[in-house]
């Protein structure tokens, strides 16, 4: 008994390992589900108030411009961490279970992003919503990065077949994200409103350190 | 370096068609799940006040009928687009960036859909919810067209043997509903209800376009 | 053309069914999301006010009793559906469009369950509220014995070695929850109460039922 | 007719498992539709007021503290069931009635526990609403362990290679976290902060115990 510590972390995990061996079918059902739920829970953030007179609705429809932009930005964001989601889970390879946590840890911040979408959409211009949201965007990409440098990294769970400039550009792009939103927490503790244009700026600035990254080894990439 | 803007868009593209090259399966099962989601969330906007006095409960539970009607109309416009894309991507052979993100924007404009519903419903007879609704879905409506012109044209993704009547039959069914909903957009400016028996109507009317359109190349259709 | 009409209604069917030719995937894959989502939306209806006092929560939350009750209700009464769906689909070989519109209008009414549940969660002993949801759960069933009548009668889309005993007891099966719920509209009409307790009823009623067709060809069935 | 209650009982179940010969994927696609939408309706427990102040946001966020570690917790716990119920069905081979059945009742309570997560979140430091919490939590532990000691033991629905070491572990594992939040009932009655942080102490708690029962036969396990 006295090696029990070393026996607790490392006995589950042969199990683990077991009955993954049936592939990811079932991580990739609860991912996908949860992706596609949070994405569409964020309309929830959208109501009009039952009582509105039938005169000043179109002044109400176009009044929450706030909520239609902040759903079509979170629809973006987490239709991007999905896009590499599928990407990244297209070279693993295998299981195993601190991956199945750091999946679920990704999750569990993609499942929270409708709420700084509902506060950023109901308080436009609140420089505590903007950094609520900031933060919340950049724990979920750290979150992504997390899983993708274990699988890559330490776990070694990827197909032996990919390319070394691939992982490493697709590192880099895991980072940019996070680094981004952390960028702009700063600013949208004063400039809410300048931070909102940034976060929109991130696809094309993910997409290109993506191939600065990748493009520094064009003969591996072939 | 000068040729940045070009590599920028070409080489994630490569990339991603890499790890594309298993299949639909993600992209359905999100799609599968958005639309399944969108559909179900709809019955929330329908709600009973719980102070409602025990006899004032039918007539409260009748007079909700514009949102039993508008929970109608928009399962079977979700439906509908649901279905073309079942037969749509039972074409398609391969995926590509531009078709996953093509086919996210429809998403992202199925998960809206719920909010117009709950708009119609909770102000039958404004010509501003009545135009919303319009507008929502046709451009779902066009955006469930860009992705089978693209597929189907630029693209190149659709199976060597699809006949070229059956694609274009189903070019022209994918646009006669956005324009239809194009076209009650000044109806519902001025006569709502008007509108609201329109879109109902739309279903058999999209299916005799399909057909007068399919059948105009009975020899390839066969 | 003047056999237009003829051909709007034939010519989709076929192409409808090549499109099919695939298998059920994607209609089991919505129908499960809807059953699942129906199934998990129903705790939506239970909630405490935010503003309840401390000393009073034990009261409150026990006070909720009907909406536990009307929770787990439903929720049966979904797995039901759920259950004899998946006995029903496995008997099925192929679909056609007819199907697929049943199977849809299932689904409409399924995911209209969560609203009458909330109702007579927030209204017990309202008899309006009562035959509102035998009203909806009959209609379910009406559905459900619907796209099993029509699979197994003149769709043919079963495989042909389900014997036909079997076949007889699901439809037997299939009406006994309609007809149950039907019965139940006069009482839910005047004895609420009442209407519940049979409602809870209705499992061993209908296992019973068919087990009384099914049991009247035993060599049939082996 | 004589023999009819013991045919009532019998009868339904050889129907049922000639349905269930194509396996689990249905019994797999509701669990994981119910698991991830339960995970992702969490965060509408999230709410701020529309009318907050904007100076008082940051006050406001921070103020929801307990709501964020309410959907910590439930989304672990949820998690958890997850993890293991894709570790026992790898090793399920068949599936018959009463698992579907008590597979349903887990999925009952997983559905059930954004309630108590709510109430929880709303009305910190009550003892009713830590109660509440445990009890739920213990119900759903049970209905896990139902269906695992029924799969493994009278059932016999293992696939044969299972060792009987693993089994004996993952049984005494889906024990420990009922008995783990029974125990916190009394706590919870009394001290509900100290309940709250047990709670967080059950996940390093269960894999303890189930390294100590796995580790009694290491020959076996191998």
């Amino acid at each position: 008994m006295r090696n029990l510590p070393d026996r607790v972390w490392r006995l589950p995990r042969q199990e683990d390992d077991e009955a993954a061996g049936e592939g990811f079918g079932r991580i990739l059902a609860l991912s996908d589900g949860v992706f596609a739920i949070a994405m569409t829970l964020l309309i929830l953030d959208i109501a009009v108030p039952a009582m509105t007179d039938s005169d000043k609705m179109p002044h109400v429809l176009l009044h929450l411009w706030p909520r239609y932009l902040a759903y079509l930005l979170s629809f973006l964001v987490i239709s991007r961490f999905w896009v590499i989601h599928r990407q990244a889970f297209a070279l693993i390879a295998r299981v195993d279970p601190a991956l199945i946590w750091l999946n679920l840890l990704l999750l569990l911040f993609i499942a929270f992003l409708p709420f700084p979408t509902a506060v950023v959409g109901a308080h436009n211009g609140s420089t505590a919503a903007a950094v609520l949201y900031a933060v919340a965007v950049c724990l979920t990409g750290a979150s992504s990065a997390a899983y993708w440098w274990y699988a890559s990294g330490r776990g070694k769970l990827l197909r032996p077949d990919v390319p070394r400039g691939q992982i490493r550009a697709m590192r880099a792009r895991s980072l940019s994200g996070p680094v981004l939103f952390a960028l702009t927490v700063p600013v949208a503790a004063f400039f809410p409103y300048v931070a909102e244009a940034l976060w929109f700026l991130a696809f094309p600035l993910a997409r290109m350190s993506f191939v600065l990254f990748s493009g520094e080894e064009p003969d591996e990439a072939g």
